[in-house]
């Protein structure tokens, strides 16, 4: 069993090789060889993901960039060209030695494209495991890993009722992956579905029994062709993908705000043209809705669409309009709740435990929450505090690592108990 | 036969009572009561023009008003309900002594949406005939109109080959006229097409044999429908007719300029919303484009039209485009040319003849003109001199009325030579 | 004491002659002549009311129209001249026979600008008291002046601790009469300050304690002025004010989302250009901000009001924004509302009694329960159901007149109670 | 001397090795080399080019890749190393052997950043010298050096009068390197300034005199600099510089059209954003105005940088507009337009010779004989037919290479007839 220096080192690991969603490679060797020994089943690439839905997955080179990356970082380079070839998602389940629920625990596993800070105000940077990849564990998914490694180290004695699925997730950011394991069937047969987070802003070891509410939203990528022409010679030759962008990102802005619903509208990037000199003839842009209700994000999303259809349409050219990412709101069991909060109150050095917290932002472990409740199961989302000095998605987001221990304790806590 | 001081009247008369487009009814009564006695033939209203095209026709009320203001001018009832009901184009007719071409003369009525001044830097308010209907002559159609009347009354003793019509056109502003004539079939049996037109930027009496080129344009009445809704309450719920209109003035706007013709466009007037709490349910817009090319024309509307659709489209409201005016560039007969410049030679008190100059604005007796063409006959437009203070469309446009003599001079000589 | 069917009689005749804010001439008029007698003292106009920082106040020949109608419908004419000098402003107070606090209540007494539904299925239409004036009673502002004047008619045996004084409000619609009596100094002295008002969404006779929450707004009216052109002949000489308006139209739409507070945004009306092929010079624009936060409006007016100026620079326009009409959000004191409520509880045929509901739009009694919040007062805003078939501000909105008394029972039990 | 195949495979060879503006190192090097054991006094670098006005110069990476393809294609290391340091520019000076005018003739050597055609269907390819760097002669421009080369060879005896320069100019792509050489003084004594261009649109050796009018042009650089913000956490703290380029890009788009000059405008490139769910902090954006008018364009300019300013300001974000290129038009001196026409007059196999052409797009060379002309010499701009079968600037651009020696035949007449 990985004992709390091993699982540090292990975290501190992952937190230096940071890797982009989807390109999780060396991060899911790594928690393979975590848990070699272990009485535990791994399931792995297609066996627990469909990539056949996902829209812009990475384009071979920089699949390539990623697994020479992985390899350079100490990665097998068979076991990359497996996880490139297959995914990056694995599911690793352990029984229980009595009859019980299956659960499953989400974690996620991939990285932000975020250069990391490296000067001395930084805790890694100072301790020398920050990332030098060009992408950074800033909200925390090293540490979620590792507690699913540690989770799994704990109950590997077996010594609960029923069973215990762990989910390492691969690009969550963009809530992109849940949807590729769901695809993939990893929910069936769950009857418990657990989310788990670190929580930067809130007291070490605080605990949250679930989030509620978030925000429902989609991402969509968007594409304008037009026809390009000298923008001196022959300019009414050209159709103009810039200002058809130009114009639909300020008419997606300006879509009307919901009564009773919060929603956001954002166009995140917006990427046109060769030259100066000709009329541009592409245009690409990202951009997303959200929105407090389900169905209030569908309605949102439509109308993005229509500005993106109409606007095309008035600029005479061509549009494409996909969306690559989806969440849905959370509501939890109460329930369920019930029990982590019992759990939660037996654990020492906890400084707080809220029942619920408001979802800050957007999660896509809400879609297998979702998908195990309409099954008939139970879900929650638990938060657990980790006082990092910056904000999430921040350069110098650091969180303190005990926040791992007081999640591996808690979930243990609620499996042993059932 | 009127003689100069008695045109000078006339002309002031209907200068001091100025009527907009199709509402000249107490114009074309004067002009009726001018050629009485006369050998000429006059048919009018809808003997000689086609409402039935005609795009937002002025109301009911409006008509109603014109109607009683030209009443109250001195007008006689009866005429002026004649003209309500059946239009307010003529066309007086008079026949040569020996055999010859039929001509046709067009000279407009109608009068701009324009407050005249009335101060004493202002000649026609200093000789008290400025109009203080609204409306104001301000580019010399009170001239033409009486030019018209004066070179019928000097061709009164028929001593010149074939036939002359002169064509008292409604409604050139805003180019929407001369179609319900054409439509009315006035063109037929016309085998040369003359347009006359003062020129207040060039000396009183010089003489232009043709204009030339000019901008074919087409003028919009657009209008979007949404649906309104409080804009606090349930702003969802609305769909916002202002942003749409908006959103495609600025698209209008941007669309290309055309290498090798000179475009223009332009939104004219908006008009959306009821209150500031409502999302504005219609947005009514004109707007009109032209270029120095035919097709091009075409071209640029269909762009207008379509940035209008798909704005629509974007905004989920409802939009009907229609034309209201349409003006074709002008390219005359030389041969025609060639015997207005020879007249125009034998005139005195002429201080310069140019054989062309190009044609400034859009004008629809270029659409009788291409009319005639087309049936194989000949055109052209003179323009005459008249040396204003102001420019034209400008409450202080006033043109030197000898230009009125020197025109029904050069006329009456191209005619008695054939 | 005017008795129930004298005050129905005088609800409907507001309603059948229903006045604009500011215009409320006859109506004001109707109030004097209905306290006559009362042992009530009247100040009116200029006393209670200080126009001085109105923006947009109705301009001479408005007054004009309302004061002819208002005559025309029987008004006095030397009263309707005289509100129109000074204002429609009245506070009529009454002192009670013992010690006590000083209320004020205010009573609002404007229409808006819609014209009301004429047809059977509409109750007033039906019963031959539906508006003729061109404004309708769409928000039951007839309801709360009837409400003022019954309760004074109540309390006119002077038994109850303390003075009462009735606001009788003119200008709500738009938020912007309060102001102008709180800047003429009718707050000084108030200890308790009551808004009440009619709500057409709940059921007869349901009284909600107090509205809490609601939207702080502004209102703001824009001008942009550039120059005038030939939109052919010289299109670079025009300064476009139309399109700067559209600019801005879109970029204030776009403005963000608050996390964490409701905003709204409206680009109410727009008003650009005088003809279809001249660059239109001038553009006169409404629009609104609104948030449930006192300081997220100031921060979001300053936003409006940076996209109008930087737009009209970047279109080389002049602009002018002023603002028309300002409210506040509202936070009872709950003492008050205590109050309230055991009130309600003594009552008959109240079918529902809720303490709290949140204020749905904007409404400037709060302006004047923050004023007497802030000088150690006490506020509360009762609304009480009135059952329409239609909703505020729409031509069938038809309040149940059982509203009314049930608004003076409970005033006047709250009165008593002191 | 170079004989005609040898300068054949030096055009050949640059055109393999094609090198965008400012980084033409391997081509200087190579006329350099060409040139070498010529009576012809070199000069390079900072001798001829002054950088410091320069904008967004080729950073250091972007320098060091092409350094590396140039020594890779085998440059000198140290004139490579020459060229990046001080630049790529080169006069070559040649002494006639009598006294005459001192003669510029500008040939620049700069490719486009167009990924040539390497199919069967295009000539070079065929003949496989298609150039491989990622950027292609599609413009001429080793034509253009060839006869530059070329020249110098014919003259290498010196008989003629007077004195010759050839001006190897960088970067006329974006209109940036001649005022580069302007400013290091290389017009100085320059009595008549010739430019000399293929046009692949007319027919083989076909002669122009001198293109006239072409359009005055600048470049722009703007970068909007915004506050990135969590789309949902925290939307109101972004400051959005991808939509205040969005709104400028539609503003700038739709200034108005000039009456009487031609004009152009073009956003043509647009990055904005870097994630989908942040508020864009940076926009970065390039775009141009043209007017065949050198007061227009100022005007037009300042146009748009006003819209680039003031929608910042509408944004709230900062903005930074830098002018990164620019050209006058061009109206040559008859009289050396004389010269030319009679020199082509006696060369064989010239299938038409025009006096003037209308110069199509902008062109800095138009600066030098600005420059000249304005003290006190002449200038005019030649062209010759190359009959390409694909337009300018197209990936299949080929002129025949019968163009270089035409024009080295005809210059080289103009040159001994002084």
């Amino acid at each position: 069993m990985m004992d709390r220096d091993q699982l540090i080192s292990f975290r501190r690991d992952l937190h230096a090789h940071a890797e982009p969603g989807f390109l999780e490679y060396r991060t899911a060797g790594r928690i393979e060889a975590a848990l070699a020994g272990l009485p535990v089943t791994i399931r792995s690439g297609s066996q627990v993901q469909d990539l056949s839905g996902v829209v812009n997955y990475p384009d071979p080179a920089t699949r390539d960039h990623w697994a020479q990356l992985a390899i350079a970082g100490g990665a097998d380079p068979e076991r990359t060209a497996y996880f490139v070839r297959h995914g990056t998602a694995l599911v690793a389940e352990i029984a229980g030695n009595r009859p019980g629920p299956v659960w499953a625990i989400r974690t996620d596993i991939d990285a932000l494209p975020i250069r990391e800070a490296d000067d001395d105000r930084h805790g890694p940077a100072r301790d020398g495991y920050h990332s030098t990849t060009g992408a950074m564990h800033a909200c925390g998914h090293d540490c979620h890993a590792t507690i699913g490694v540690g989770l799994l180290h704990r109950l590997s004695d077996q010594d609960f009722p029923g069973t215990l699925r762990v989910f390492f997730q691969p690009a969550e950011e963009g809530v992109r992956g849940a949807q590729t394991m769901i695809d993939a069937g990893v929910l069936e047969g769950v009857d418990r579905m657990l989310g788990v987070h670190v929580a930067g802003g809130k007291p070490t070891s605080a605990i949250v029994g679930s989030v509620v509410g978030g925000m429902a939203t989609r991402k969509l990528a968007v594409t304008f062709r037009g026809v390009a022409a000298h923008a001196s010679g022959s300019p009414q030759d050209g159709r103009n993908a810039l200002l058809a962008a130009a114009s639909a990102s300020l008419s997606i802005m300006s879509l009307p705000r919901f009564s009773g619903t919060d929603t956001r509208l954002n166009v995140g990037t917006l990427h046109a043209g060769d030259n100066v000199n000709i009329v541009p003839a592409l245009a690409e842009m990202t951009c997303e809705a959200r929105a407090t209700d389900d169905e209030v994000i569908e309605d949102l999303t439509a109308r993005v669409l229509q500005v993106i259809a109409g606007t095309a349409d008035a600029y005479r050219v061509e549009q494409q309009a996909v969306i690559t990412g989806r969440a849905v709101t959370i509501s939890p069991d109460e329930a369920l709740v019930d029990k982590i909060i019992a759990a939660a109150g037996q654990l020492d050095g906890v400084p707080e435990i809220q029942r619920h917290s408001p979802q800050g932002g957007s999660d896509d472990v809400n879609l297998m929450i979702r998908g195990v409740q309409a099954a008939g199961g139970q879900g929650a989302y638990i938060n657990v505090g980790a006082n990092s000095p910056a904000p999430h998605h921040n350069p110098y987001f650091s969180p303190d690592e005990n926040v791992i221990f007081t999640a591996v304790d808690l979930l243990e806590s609620v499996l042993r108990n059932g």
